[in-house]
C-alpha cells in the first residue's frame, strides 16, 4: 500500500503548531472586534461567475474549479475536446474555490445592499485557495485575515488601521517593526511632475526593487520601460529622502511636487491621516512614510499600507489601502472602502525565528494524573474533576500502565507537572506532585494544587 | 448585470449569526481543550486516492473534485468521452475536498505514525463538503467539531466523552437533553440471540424508526428484510424496557442475552463506562441507555453515543462511538479509538429555537462615541483609545455627519451606549450617556463610563 500523502502546497498543521496559530488569530480577533469590526464568513466555494475576471488573466489560471457533480461529461462533444482545456472549462465547473477575501467580500455587500448599514466594517478570517507553483513560503491553502469598512472615505479610518496594526503586533509580541504608508495621489503625483502622467504603476514596480538591486538597476529598467532620460533625471529627488524625518519628508514632498494637485491632495491626505493618529494618543508609533510605497497598486486609489517586521528576512506581514471602487464589477459602482490583511503564516514565521510566542502560546495539558492501580484511579477521577472545573487543563493517562510509560507520556506531551498517586497518596490523602522540568517533588493538598497550577503560567 | 449569488447548499454567515457561531466554537474549543485534547487541522483538499472508497459507492459519489491544473483534458480521448463521466474523473481531478474529519485524521496519524505519543487525542473544527441534494438542514458545506482519542482501548475514554458533552452543553447553557448510551456488542448480541447472528445492522436500520413509525411497522421491515417469524417474536423484550431505570434495564438486558457472550461483553462495557462516569462525580447526568441506538453502525465497535435536545424536534446534536481500525485503509492496522462529534449548525439552530444565547453572545461593538464637530473629535479620540485600552469594545462615527444619522447607525448596530459630544462637553470635560434601550441620559466621567461598561454586559 503506498503510503497516503497531502496534496502538493498544502499543510497539516499538528498540535504545538496549532495552538501557536491559534494565539495569532485570536489576538487578531480580538483586536478586529475591540475597534467594532464585525465578523463575516463566506462559503470556501463561489460560483465562477463571480470569481472570474476580478484578478486578471493570471489570477483566472490560478482559481481552483471545482467539477460538477452527476454527469458533468455527457454534453462535451469531440469539438470541445479539440477546441482545449480552457473552452471545457465552463462546461464541466461551474465553481471555484475563493481565491481571497475581497471578492466574497464584495459579493455579499451587493447581496445585503438593502439590510446592511453603512459604514460596514467587517474582518474575516478564512482560508484562501492558488494553484500558484508551490516554493518555500508559498502555499496552495493559506490563510487571510482582512479587516474593512466600507461606505465612507473619512481618513478616521486610515487613521483606525494604523491603530489597529500597531495594536495586534503589540498584543502578539512583535514590537520591532515598520508600517509603511503611502498614498496612490502622491505616486501619481510623481509620475506627473517627471513627465509621464499615468505611468506610476511601471514606476512603482522598477522602485519596489530598489532595496534588492540598487539605484543604477531601477532606472536601466525604467529606460527600457520607456521612460526617457530626462523623466529619470526628474526622479532624482526620490533618492534623497532617506534620512529626514516625518516633517522635512512632507515639506520637501509638497516643494518638489508643487506643480501636481493631485500630489499636493495624498500629501494632505497622508498629513491628516497621522494627525489623527496623534490624536489617539499612539505612543511609540512605528510609522515610515515611504512616497515609492506602491503594493502593485492594483486597485488602490488612496492610502497605501504595508508593514514588514525588522531583524528577520520576511516578507511583508500585513498590508493594505483605500479603494474607491470595491462593489462596480457588481454593478454598485462609487463604494470606498479603506482595509487591511494580515498573513498568519509569515507572522508565524517571524514570531518563530525571533523566538516570540510566549510561553503559554504553545502549551497544551498543565498536569498528567498518574494512578498506580485502580484504587488510586478512584482517587484521581474526582479530582480530575475538581482540577478542570477551576479551568486546569489536565489529564489522567488511560490506561494502568507502568509508571515509566506514563512519565515518558507526560515527557513527550512536554505536560510540565504529575501527581503520582499510589497506596501511599491513597491512604493518606496527600498528592505527590513532581515538576517533569526540574525533576523535584513534593507533598501537596488538592487545592494547593489547584491554586499552584492557577499561578503559575508555566 | 445579473446580481450574484452563492452556490446552493452554501451560505454566508453575517455578523450577528457569526458572533452566535464564534460563542459555540469557543465553547466547544475550551472544553475540548481542558480535557487534554489537543488541536489538528488539515487541508482542505485530499487526494482522491486518500477519499475513495472510504464512504461507500454513495459517498463517493457526495465528493467534491477538484479539477486538476493546466490542460486538465489533453490527453482526453474520444473514447473517454464515451465511456461516460465516471471514467474521465480520475483524468481529469486527482484532488477532493473533505468530506468528513476522520478520515484526513487517519491520513495523519498514519502520515506521523513515528512522531505521535499514544494515546493521541486531538480535536479538530473544520468545514466539510458534500456534493448531497441541499434541503432544510442540510449543506454542501458544514462545519464538524470532533475530538478523538486513539492508541488505547481503556473505558476511561468512553467516561472521558460521556462527561465532555455534559461539559460542553452545560457552558453553552443547553441544559435539557439527552444522552443515549448502547454498546454494538449489545446490539450484535441481540442478533445472535434472536436467531439472526450478524444481521444487527438491518436490524438497527428498522429498529431506528421506531420513534417515527411505530412498532408493527418495524416489525412489518424486518420481515421484509427476510428475519423470521420467530426471531421476530424473540425481540419481544426489546419494546418493554421503556420505563425501566437504569439497573433495572441492565439486568433485564443480562438476563435476556445471557446466552451471547459477546452482549455480556457489550453490557460489563457499558456498566463499567457508567461506574467510571460516577466515580469522576458527575451529577445531574442526562445519560440513557437505550439497547436499540445503532447510528448508522458503520464502523462502530463499541460504545456508541447520541445527543439529542429536548423540547425541539431538531435531530441529534452530536454523536459518536469506539472503532477498532481507524487507520486500517491506510495499511496500519489494530488502532483503537473513541470520538464524538459536535453539529455546530444543530446546536445553533436549538440554541436559536431555545433563545438560549447569552445576551453576551450576539454582541458587537458596546459603546458608539458621537462626536458634533472636529473640536468634540479631539476629545472623542483619546477617549476612545482609553475605553478599548480597559477592553471595551467602542467605536467612533467616522464622519461629521448628522447627530440622527449616527444615532441611527447605533440604533441598526444595536449599540446599547452612545456618548454625545458637543460645545459643553468639550467645556467642561463631562459626558453625555445615553441608554440606547431606555432612552437616558446622564453625565459622567470617563473612568465612571469605563466602570459602567466593565460591569455591564449589556
Amino acid at each position: 500500500m503506498q503510503k497516503p500523502t497531502v496534496p502538493k502546497g498544502t499543510r497539516d498543521f499538528g498540535p504545538e503548531q496549532m495552538r501557536k496559530r491559534l494565539f495569532i488569530f485570536d489576538t487578531i480577533r480580538q483586536t478586529f472586534q475591540r475597534f467594532g469590526f464585525q465578523p463575516l464568513e463566506t462559503p470556501s466555494m463561489e460560483n465562477l461567475t463571480t470569481l472570474t475576471g476580478k484578478y486578471g488573466d493570471e489570477g483566472d489560471q490560478l482559481l481552483f474549479k471545482i467539477l460538477n457533480s452527476g454527469d458533468f461529461a455527457g454534453g462535451l462533444t469531440e469539438a470541445d475536446l479539440q477546441a482545449g482545456s480552457k473552452k471545457i472549462t465552463p462546461k464541466i465547473a461551474e465553481k471555484g474555490l475563493r481565491y481571497d477575501l475581497t471578492v466574497p467580500f464584495a459579493r455579499y455587500v451587493v447581496m445585503n445592499r438593502n439590510a446592511l448599514t453603512m459604514p460596514f466594517k467587517r474582518y474575516q478570517m478564512q482560508p484562501v485557495w492558488r494553484a500558484d507553483r508551490p516554493q518555500k513560503g508559498r502555499y496552495r491553502e493559506f490563510y487571510q485575515c482582512d479587516a474593512d469598512v466600507v461606505g465612507t472615505d473619512s481618513l478616521l479610518c486610515e487613521a483606525e488601521i494604523v491603530l489597529m496594526i500597531h495594536e495586534v503586533f503589540r498584543n502578539l509580541g512583535v514590537l520591532d517593526f515598520t508600517l509603511k504608508i503611502n498614498n496612490r495621489k502622491t505616486l501619481a503625483g510623481i509620475a506627473e511632475v517627471i513627465g509621464e502622467p499615468g505611468q506610476e504603476g511601471l514606476l512603482s514596480v522598477a522602485i519596489d526593487k530598489l532595496d534588492k538591486i540598487g539605484m543604477e538597476k531601477v532606472l536601466d529598467e525604467l529606460r527600457e520601460r520607456g521612460f526617457s532620460e530626462e523623466s529619470i533625471r526628474k526622479l532624482d529627488p526620490l533618492f534623497s529622502f532617506g534620512e529626514l524625518d516625518r516633517l522635512q519628508l512632507l515639506n520637501q514632498l509638497k516643494t518638489w511636487l508643487t506643480t501636481s494637485e493631485t500630489a499636493q491632495q495624498g500629501i494632505a491626505e497622508l498629513e491628516e491621516t497621522l494627525q489623527f493618529v496623534d490624536q489617539y494618543g499612539l505612543t511609540d508609533s512605528r510609522i515610515e512614510i515611504d512616497p515609492t510605497l506602491a503594493r502593485g497598486l492594483s486597485y488602490y486609489t488612496g492610502a497605501i499600507f504595508e508593514v514588514k517586521a525588522n531583524g528577520v528576512s520576511i516578507g511583508s506581514v500585513s498590508g493594505g489601502g483605500r479603494y474607491d471602487n470595491l462593489t462596480g464589477t457588481f454593478g454598485m459602482p462609487g463604494l470606498s472602502g479603506v482595509g487591511i490583511s494580515f498573513g498568519v503564516d509569515r507572522i508565524y514565521d517571524v514570531m518563530e525565528e525571533l523566538n516570540l510566542f510566549p510561553a503559554g502560546a504553545g502549551q497544551g495539558t498543565r498536569l498528567l494524573l498518574v494512578p498506580f492501580d485502580s484504587a488510586a484511579r478512584a482517587v484521581a477521577l474526582p479530582l480530575l474533576s475538581q482540577l478542570r472545573a477551576s479551568g486546569i487543563t489536565a489529564e489522567v493517562y488511560p490506561d494502568l500502565a507502568k509508571v515509566k510509560k506514563m512519565l515518558d507520556y507526560a515527557n513527550a506531551k512536554a505536560i510540565p507537572y504529575v501527581v503520582l498517586i499510589g497506596s501511599e497518596e491513597v491512604q493518606t490523602g496527600l498528592l505527590s506532585l513532581k515538576n517533569m522540568v526540574t525533576g523535584e517533588q513534593t507533598k501537596t493538598t488538592a487545592s494547593e494544587l489547584i491554586q499552584l497550577l492557577r499561578s503559575t503560567s508555566f
